[in-house]
């Protein structure tokens, strides 16, 4: 199965800062939604992991590099691939690109490990797993 | 005891938009702030009450009129006061003033009602109520 | 030409707060989403008006009333109505409504005034009359 | 002179996710108000680079290593370090420590160039290199 997943975000207003672009921070809440739907087109709800079995996915480590700014409106498209690190963790890459002149935003990326309620690290649930 | 309390908070490059004012919907993350300071002063932990008590106050109606831009790096100084509604609620009216100018920015009103964990409504904590 | 407009819009993580549920201020920046879609829908790309005749429409009031609470995942369902004040300004009301249950979880309003680049209100543009 | 400032933030309830910790991105934002801060208590207003001289600081790189959450209304310490790079960027270096238990909470740097109006690198501005 691939391990790629690409979702399109509009740039919102709300985005956007004085300097007419997007603020960097926000590029981060694009990473999130492009994580949960790389896991929705493999057949997996994050929602249910939480929900159902108490295990969460929390980002140990966040990178972005901006490479082109994007603006209000531009449709961003996210590649996402994935990848396990040792048993308790996954580390995301994307490439963010400009849907209408394919211009690549910025790459970026952000490891994770899987913990339970009381915040501990657990083992990469099994249909997780079966995706690598 | 006085029923007011202010607060004041610097405009952050992220609040702003590229109309190069704050976009409108931060103002309602500030009148939160607000909230939060006013228990402060009164000798209230909002924070105590969700952990301690199990109740949270969620907004049930946000308002608000805006006057005059507020721009990155101004100090807006929010004047609150609050009063209860019924036996349940509570309803905070806010002014939003530019500190330097003295310019009206915004005013402002939320209401409230405490629930508990189950999200059913609950009469006003004892230590609320007396603030009124 | 109908004056309504829908859109629909998923539940990210940063749209949540700690009581696990989407976090008030937020729905503001989601009525942005529905008003650009709003236009969009209409033929008007709201980023042209400001661009090409350098106007905008800030919103000069606000108000939103939360009936149930909308959560992580979620599909919000955006109704999006508008109608002209007077000369110079729109008003915009909204229901959003969770898509699977079909539950009303809430119900806003924002008005606006057209504005030039010295922040001067201006006469409706013709194109925007059009659609009332 | 010193070339590190500290500021103090207190978490928001809007910084807050359904995890019950600070959302991700939202540190970021925080390293936004650390720079502003940084250069405030050396004499310098970034708004003022800005509005007089055309000049504007955006981020190249952003990264932040998560080691413990922040909660709300915890108060967030920020050590904040910075360095020029070549003759048209600068490095900030950040540590984010929890004030009631000195733990530290994470790590990050940003990296950044000076522009003018058109996007293009400048020099850095006289007055911030006589900061190093």
């Amino acid at each position: 199965m691939s391990k790629e997943g690409v979702v399109e975000i509009r740039v919102r207003y709300a985005d956007t800062d004085q300097m007419g672009v997007v603020y960097y921070a926000n590029y981060f809440v694009w990473l999130e939604v492009a994580r949960g739907e790389f896991f929705r087109i493999k057949g997996i709800q994050y929602k249910d992991l939480e929900t159902e079995k108490g295990i969460s996915l929390p980002v140990i480590e966040a990178f972005c590099k901006y490479k082109s700014p994007a603006r209000y409106d531009d449709v961003v498209m996210i590649k996402t691939r994935a990848c396990a690190v040792k048993n308790t963790g996954l580390r995301f890459d994307y490439e963010l690109i400009d849907k209408k002149s394919s211009q690549l935003l910025a790459t970026a990326y952000t490891t994770h490990v899987f913990i339970d309620k009381e915040r501990h690290p657990v083992r990469i649930p099994d249909e997780i797993k079966a995706l690598f």
